[in-house]
Parts: structure tokens; sequence; C-alpha cells
């Protein structure tokens, strides 16, 4: 193993760019295989449809490391290129990793074969086979303390203060694209139900500590849950995308539920698409099946798929085929964090 | 398939009881064998060190339908015997389906192979192979929105409100044993750092649209963060018996991160047990291995057990194992709920 | 890491007694619950249902590293107390690792973190995290080539070349118990049908090596085929009992339709049970459903049960089961090895 | 579910053509970033190595229903394209799936909730999503059956018997392309260690039953292994391109031991990879890791890699790179299989 942090934090994870190959013919060539070829093109076919809904929205939820892993380009371009309207994520996904990166740091390529004593000697982090530099992650913590110290010590839900977030990023001149800076641009809402479960929280942390007896900054998931199920009321038809499972497929799912308490009528959602490797056995969440969320009265069977396989492998040749079928250009944008103040 | 709820809502799930059967045996002699039996017997003496260990702290995360599968009674019984000190859940298993019981619900014995259209029908939801009264459910929500409405509208912590759901308990005379009732009556704090996604969700989110411009009730998840990271510091070491991983598995290790960053040096988690079905090969934390988690600083690898298998099967041997050993017998209840608030 | 062999092969394997635990009451109590503990309990039943057919045949499946893991007493214990009929196994269980041990040697506890490169410095296999010493499996290659160098030079199936093997340790004296030796006391006949696929294929190559243009002794899988139908058709209900997947799944089923093409009429197997970690969504056989099997007419599916869960932790408990339920004590043996030959 | 035959057999499966697409330009992508993605990139390069590499033999095991999911064309082409130089298959995907499909039979779309009783009935066998017309399926046996009658009745491998199959093909004029009639043309071996474990198996119980006292065609397993340990003998170099795990990947990694036990010297198997969904947690050899098989020095550690994904998700990625880099048009054919007689 080498002996220093800057021969193991060498090469840069790069970010697959799903516009610079066309993905369409060989999803289209597995739609007459069997196993997950298919379901893998029937889910770019139902992502396509998502897209294709008039006055449908798009709910794109994260969970996995899916930034570090190389996969950040390919949300930016789905939000970009309007094929996303809310994203309900881990905080890791947004603030750890994708804000992280947009503050000028970044992931390194790794092994999973370290020797993790001598990486926590180094102040390396390891997530499989992906190297973090510690100090520029205690950076990243510290700036969202910096950034909760400013605003009004109030209820903020996960949604507005990544907002602010997103703010700071601007006014500091950073340039780095990502997704907290892409969504904040196109009025894409961005929502962690559990958002001190990451660097965010940290952050939030300290702020609190430091402020103990005088108003302090808090996050209130219970808001996150009702702008959610605003973004759920002002859509139509809706759709999930759902990148692994845990808390956002849950949460996302939920809101046809929220609506209903709220006396109003919704329809489940119509299009859903989960890129998972869990499975449905040990009857939790992360692996159960679309057509079980349908006895919850949460998602419609027509148009749901799973396609068993990591997300690296799937995701971007799943994208590319929506991205190049074209039908986002003649898409309106839904703006809905307009709609969640 | 049947044609009637009742027909279908007929055999309650039934919660094992480990203190009926001694486990040692078993596991004694899965000590010599390999694999998974090894790492199983592993794990049972892992958590038998973390109950001997003096002035230990130990921290159970619950992620996965547990309590719905039959698991309630081995969490009851930890807490009852003085075996584990605080609990991190998903909302899940601490509100649908613990504070749901003891509210006098029940979960039923159901089929995976239902007809999920048919059971939408009949307002039966359905987990795996469970089946769920969805009007009962419901009953649920709202009690959470009514406890809502009678507390002082500012941010919680959720170990905060949880608490108070145990006091609208027994203020109720409602006698059925459960996690959050034997919780209460024990000190022992309960975190849901993803409150809003569960039943409890729903009531908050009917809490705040009811309350538009008034004085909301809201659920500090910050405050939570802030709050466990002062149960890592009161205790010297501190041990982790998770089933499942998620957000609870990755909160309550970041602890040790979190109490640095408050500038005190706490030691990393010297215990952790975790049981799960996931793997490490997609980079997802549920499935990150113990020894990755020491690159971060989190957890220690002397004392550290993955068991790969489904907790129904699995938790119950280990409890069975550590409450027949009866270290706990001698150990003094930590109540770290009191440094909590 | 150790530095010599002897460091390294110290803690022999001591397999598991499943008649010194009574795993009823545990058992039981999975019942009530959901997922696999509830499969788990319904496996167990159906196990024992087998036992109680009357004129029904059990035909235990194995594939994986079973023996190795500390399981072969299991079996061993189900053969001498009448609870299975045939046997159907991948090579390595029977040669390399029941036959190996009843040569004298023995598998030893390892690690799975170990260096690869340094055991094979040292001349130690690893399975995982149980090492072997490679001399001594060679010593079990070249007894196989032996015992082949003496007999007729002519097609054997498998099963019959397996009875001599056993002549060979009853005739040399070797007493330490074991499938084989069992087997064939009991008159259970054991089918490897991709035998040269482990230390007898090692053995046989050396055999047909030396005598290049003399008579040679072979192993026909046709024949084992041709016996292990002749076992479908003497039974008159069958239960498949399968541990893992693989060639030994697929080649028990396929007797129902052998029989078939023979022009006799059978049954589908009646009862069958697997313990398996693999899952159905690849589409190859290991992981596929036993209702799948129905479509293929092989198996009936009123009494089918998989369990997923690694054989190590479910195994040990369903067979105590069966076994102390003590149907089997008026079970009369079946000596299918006197229909075979 | 419909009610007739031709209407659930009406969409054949497609087998895709990995030279209608580059899939160069997203494995390179691929190779920047993290878990599986940068796997399937460095099994691809790995792949381009095995052909690159000067006096070397390329050995494809396949396990799984592989053809019947419409890789089939993906074999085809590296046969023709002189990209592998041995097969070491499972029975089914032989016999069962591509003889049958030069046969003149399809296999066809279909669906993973089918009702299997249902399908009985209409003599319709179900793979997960596949379909298959059971009376085809037993034409192909019988056509088994009757090419057995006609040759000499002794031992045949599996490989000379595989050969036989081909012929007939040729004689009766087939013309559809496929596995076995590529191979043939091409000198390319194909064994089946297990080879009564599929359709093969009842065409020669056939055989044999209708021969009974009479001499016999048999299949003799100990050859296969016999004849394939001369292919390693006449490779400089070897790597193992492995679809899936079971007998074939165990059978074609011994080959090294075999030699070493003929008194050869032999090198390890220099280059290997692996694509599977199976882990290595259980101990069984599917999932036993490439390095693990170092231990036993069957795999050298410096060409290996795993993917972990299902095969008609990862095969046609890393075999389009590998057919489209370009480096199998200077390779001389090895003709393998006129070594073995």
């Amino acid at each position: 193993m080498a002996t220093t942090k800057s021969d193991l934090l060498r090469q840069p994870i790069a970010h697959i760019d799903i516009k610079a190959f066309d993905a369409r013919p060989i999803v289209d060539a597995m739609g007459g295989m069997a196993f997950q070829a298919r379901n893998l093109h029937r889910a770019a076919t139902i992502l396509d449809g998502m897209i294709r809904e008039p006055e449908g929205g798009v709910i794109l939820c994260l969970a996995g490391s899916l930034v570090s892993a190389g996969l950040k380009q390919v949300i930016v371009d789905m939000i970009r290129h309007n094929m996303v309207d809310a994203i309900v994520s881990t905080g890791a996904n947004i603030v750890d990793q994708d804000y992280f990166e947009s503050l000028g740091f970044k992931h390194y390529v790794g092994s999973p074969y370290a020797d993790d004593h001598a990486l926590r000697d180094l102040g390396i982090d390891r997530i499989y086979d992906t190297y973090i530099d510690e100090e520029e992650l205690r950076i990243c913590d510290m700036t969202v303390a910096k950034i909760a110290a400013e605003l009004e010590p109030r209820p903020h839900s996960s949604r507005e203060f990544i907002g602010e977030m997103a703010r700071y990023l601007v006014a500091q001149g950073k340039k780095t694209d990502g997704i907290v800076l892409a969504a904040h641009e196109c009025g894409v809402p961005i929502f962690c139900p559990a958002f001190s479960d990451c660097s965010a929280g940290f952050g939030l942390v300290h702020h609190q500590w430091e402020r103990q007896g005088k108003p302090q900054l808090s996050i209130d998931s219970a808001r996150d849950f009702l702008e959610l199920t605003r973004v759920k009321l002002a859509a139509k038809e809706t759709g999930l995308f759902m990148i692994g499972g845990g808390v956002p497929k849950n949460f996302a799912q939920d809101t046809v539920v929220a609506a209903d308490l709220l006396g109003k009528q919704v329809n489940m959602h119509k299009y859903a698409v989960q890129l998972t490797v869990a499975d449905e056995r040990d009857g939790a969440l992360s692996g159960s099946t679309l057509r079980e969320a349908c006895s919850w009265g949460k998602v419609d069977t027509a148009y749901e798929q799973m396609v068993y396989g990591e997300a690296t492998t799937t995701m971007p040749l799943i994208v590319s085929y929506a991205f190049h079928a074209g039908n986002w250009k003649s898409r309106k944008p839904r703006r809905y964090a307009e709609i969640c103040g």
C-alpha cells in the first residue's frame, strides 16, 4: 500500500456523460432478451413515458453512494434537460458528495482491499473502492455550520436549507456544476427527509451546540413531507424514478397517502421504476416490490418496473436512452420549487 | 383468494419470546462451524461483551420491518432487562408498528402471493407476507396529529416527541406492552432521524396543514443528532447492535465524528454487530462493512461482526444467547433519556 | 498472519450435533412470525411430512461447501436415523470433504481475510473462512486413483464407484464416521452427477492417463440418471430436501420427466424444501422458485417452501426439529441402493 | 392469462448482436467511475488481454440460462471471430437451449407472474420470464437418443458426443446457426461435465433403458476432465471468461491442479473474469472470489475481476468492447478440438 495521502488521492472519479453516447441501440436490443436486460429496456421506456406525460411530474429518488461513484453528471443532465421535476435523496448524495464537489473537492479512485487502519491514520475515508480526504469533508461540514449561522434561527425544511446552500455557492462564485446548483437554477426542489444523517448534520450539530440557550436554526422534516405533498397535489400524474430504496423511496411513495389524509383526491403514482440490488424476501422496504406498494394505494401497476442491478451499470444506459429519445425537448419546466415555500 | 377483510385478517403475528428457550447450546455449537453460523456465534459473544462492558452503552439500531415480523418482544425484553441503553430506528418500526400495536391493533399472517389489487380494494396493506388493516393505520396517524396538537408549537426532537407518545399511552390507560412504552419506563431514549418517513409523518403533515399561518410543532432532526451525540459523550465505551442498515446505522456511527467536531475526544464504537442481507458490492451504506467504517474513524475492528441472514432467523438466536448468559443482571440502567433533554 | 502451516491448521471444524439440542421450541415460535422465520418453520414441518409419508422417499440434495462447514454430522444423523433415502450431491461434499475426513483428515477454522498468496506458499487451500492442507487433499485424490485401478475397467455410475470407496474404508479399517460410510451401511445410494468435478476427478484423470491405450474405468453419468430414475419409480411419493441449488437440484427434479420419457406414470415430487441464498431474478436454476418447477411438471406446489438463508444457520434448526419430532422412529429403511444395481 | 398455447408462444426471444453497436464509449466512461461500472470496464480490458495474449487460450465457462435469455449470438460471435478456444458449460445451455434452437425451435417472451399450474396444463415450461414448448423439448431429448443409438456403444466424452450432435445437424441440413454448430466448424471443443443434467440426459436414459442387457453408449465425465487438461497443457497461458459459477467454473479452474497431478508444470490461469450475482459469504463456489482460487493454485491474481450483475446486462457490453477493440483479427485459431481426441 502506498504510504502518503497524495499517493492515494491521485486519480479523481470521472462522472459519466450520457450525452456522449447513444445507448438506444443496445437498450433496444435488450428488449428482446430476458431477465434483467428485458427489465432494463422496459424501465427505459417507462422513464421516457414519465417525460412524455402531459402535465406530469417526475420525482427522482436517490439512495446509495451515487455521486461519489460517478453518476453526478447523469443527474445534473436530467435536471438541466428538464427530465426531472423534484428530487428526494439521502443527505450524503446531496451534501457530502455533490455539494462537496461544488465546493471544489473531489472523490478518488481507491481499492476495496485497502487496509482501513492505514487509511484511518492518513485521514482518508473509504466508500468501497473510492477515497475521500477527511479534512476536506470537515470543511464541507463547517460550511453548512457557517450557512446556518447566517440564516434566521427558525425551523427550515431541508428543501429550503438546500436552496440557501445553493445561494451560498453562487455568492462565493463557485463554478463547479452540480446537483444543488443545477436544481436551484432550474426550480427543481431537493428534499432530504433525513437531513441530519450526513455532513449537514455535523454542521447543524455544531451550530446548535454553539448556540445553546440562544435561538437556533432547526430542520423540520415534517415540513419537507408537507412540501413534497404539495408537489404531488400540483402534478396531474406522477412518476417515480428510484435509484436504490431506503427513506427516499418510501417518502416519495407516501405522498399519495398524505394527500388523501388532507382530504385531497390524487392518483397513485402512475409510473415507477426502481434500480436496486435489494430483494423483497427480507420484508424491508428497499427491496419491496412496486406491486406490494399497490396494496398501500401508492403506486399503480400498469407502468412499474424493477431492475435488479447496481446503479452505476444500469442508470447510465436508461438515462442515455431517454435523453436521446429527446422527448424532454418539448417539455415545459415545472419549477415546483416555487410552490413549496 | 378469500373475499372479505375479516377472512384475511384472522391470524395475528405472534411475537417470539426469547426467554422461553435457551439458544446457547445451538449458538455455542455454531461457533465451531464455518460461514454464517460461526459469524452468528461471534456476534452473540460480542453482544454479550457490550453488555458486560463496565460503564458501556449499548445502542440498538433498527431498520426493516422488524416489529410487524414478530420481533417486538425481543426488543422489549432487551429494554426491560437492561440490555440496551438507546435506540435509533426507522419511523416505521416505532410508530406504524410498535405504537400501532400499543394502541390495540395487530399485524396479521398473510401471503406474498396475494393479489395486490384485491387487497387495495379491501383496504389491506401488505408487507411481503404480512397484512395490516389500513383503517387502523389511519387511526394511528391521527393519534399522532392529536398528540402534536396538544403540545407546545415549537421544534421537538423525535426523541422528545416519542416520549410524549408514551405519555399519551399511559394517560389513556393503554396496556399492551411495546417498545415505546418500555423505553419510556426504563429511561431508554428512542431516536428516529427520519421521523416524518412513517405514520408519524402523516399525523404531522395533518397538524401543520391544519395550522397554516399559526404556530406549529416541528420535528428537528438536527437536535436528534445532538442528543444522540450527548449519549455518546456520556458513555465511556459504546457498542452498536444493528439490525439492518439504512439511516439508523449511519446515524449512530456518525456520533463519533460529531463529538470530534464539537472538540470532544471520544473513542470509536468499541463493539459493532450488524445483522443484514445487504452486501458491500454496490457501495451503499446498508451493506458497507464495519471494517470500512474504521477508515472513517467510527467503528473499531477488534470486536465487529457482520452476520449475513434475515433478522427474523438470526436475531432471536443471538439475543436469547445474551439473555441466558445473564450478564445483564448485574448491570445498572444507564437512563440516557435523562441527559438528552 | 501466522507464518507456519501448523499455526494456521490448529483448530479443526467441529460438526454440529442436532441431537444435542431440541430446536422445536424456537422453530415453533418462528411459525407465528413473518419472512424467513415463518418460512423456516414451514420448511421444517414439510420435512417432517416427507418423513411421515407412507412408502415415501426422501431425496437429499447437497450443493455448496456443507461438510467442510460443519454440517457433516447433520447429514450422517439423517442417514442413520432413517430420515433420508437417497442423496444427490456435488462431488466436493462427498469426496473432497466427507471422504477426506473419513480418511483421517480435517478442515480447520480460518479467516476470510487471509493473504491468499501466503496461503498458496504454505500449501493451504481456503474455502471462505476454512483451511485445508493441500497435501492431504492430494492423498485423497490418489486414494481414488488407487481404488479405480483395482476395479473392473468399465463404465461405473458414480453411485457404484462411491460404494466401492466405502468398501475401501471398511477394508482399511477407517473408523471416522461420515456420509459415504453411513450411506453404505444403510443402503442409501449417493449420486454425484458431476463426479469428475472434484477430488475424484483428479484421481480418475490420473487413472486414465496412466492407462492410456489400455482398458480404463470410466464414470457414466447417464447411468446415474437412470439409477436415480429407478429410485423415483420405486417410491410412491417423493420429497426433495435441497441444500443449495446447482446440478443436484436439477438432477433430482428431472427424474419425474425421465420417468415420463420411459413411458412410466409417476407423480411429481410431492414435497420440496430448498435452503438457499440465491434468488430467482437472474433466471438461473439455483434460485428458480419451486413454483416455476411446477410448470415443468417436476414439483407439486402444495408442500413446497424456499428458505432464504445460509445453510449453516438454517439446516441445523430444521433437521433438529424433524429429528426431535421423532417420526423417523416408525419408518422402515428404503434401502434404495439395492435397486440401483 | 391467455388461454391457448399459441397465444403465449407468440414473441420469440431475439438474440442480441454485439457487432451492431460499439460499446466502447460507454465501457470506457465506466472505467472512471466506481463500484460495478469500474469493475465492468476492467473485466472488458482483461478479456481483451486474454485475446491479445500470444499463444494464449481463452476458455469460456457458461452457467445459468444464457442461451434462452438471448445471449446465444454473443457466444456464436465469440467463436466465429476467434475470441474463444474452448467452452465448458452446463448441459442446459448447450443441449436444451442452443441445440434446441438449431433443431428449429425457439424460446418465447413470457412473464414471471404466470400461473404455473395453467402453464403446466398447456405444456409450457417456464424459465423466470421465458416460455418453452414442452413438446418441442421432448423432440430435442429424443434426437439425442437417436444420435446415441447410431454411435459405437462405448464411453464417450461429452466433447466427443457434442461433436456428433453437430455432425447430425450438418447431415440433416439444419441451418440455424448456434454454439454447437459454430464450435464444430471452428475446432472449439465444448465440454459439459454434468452432461446428463439436461435434455441430453433424458435422451441417454432412454437409450440405456432401451438397450438393457446390450452394449450401450455411456458418457465418461472423467475423460472430459482429461481432455480439458490436455487443452490446458497445450496452451502457454490461459484465461477464463466465466458467466455464472457452478460446475463449469470449478471444472475449468481445476485443470491447473490436474496437470500438476500428472507431473506437468503449468502456469495458473493468468486471466480470469467472472460475471455473477452470487456472493462469497455462503462459502459456495459460485460466489467464491478469484482471490480465494489463488490459495488453491488455480488462478493468478494480477488479472482477475469479478463483476456483480446479471449477465444479460453485463456480457453484451464486455464482449462488444472486446469485439470492437479488434484484437481478435490477428489471432490464429487454436483448434483445440483436434488435440482432445
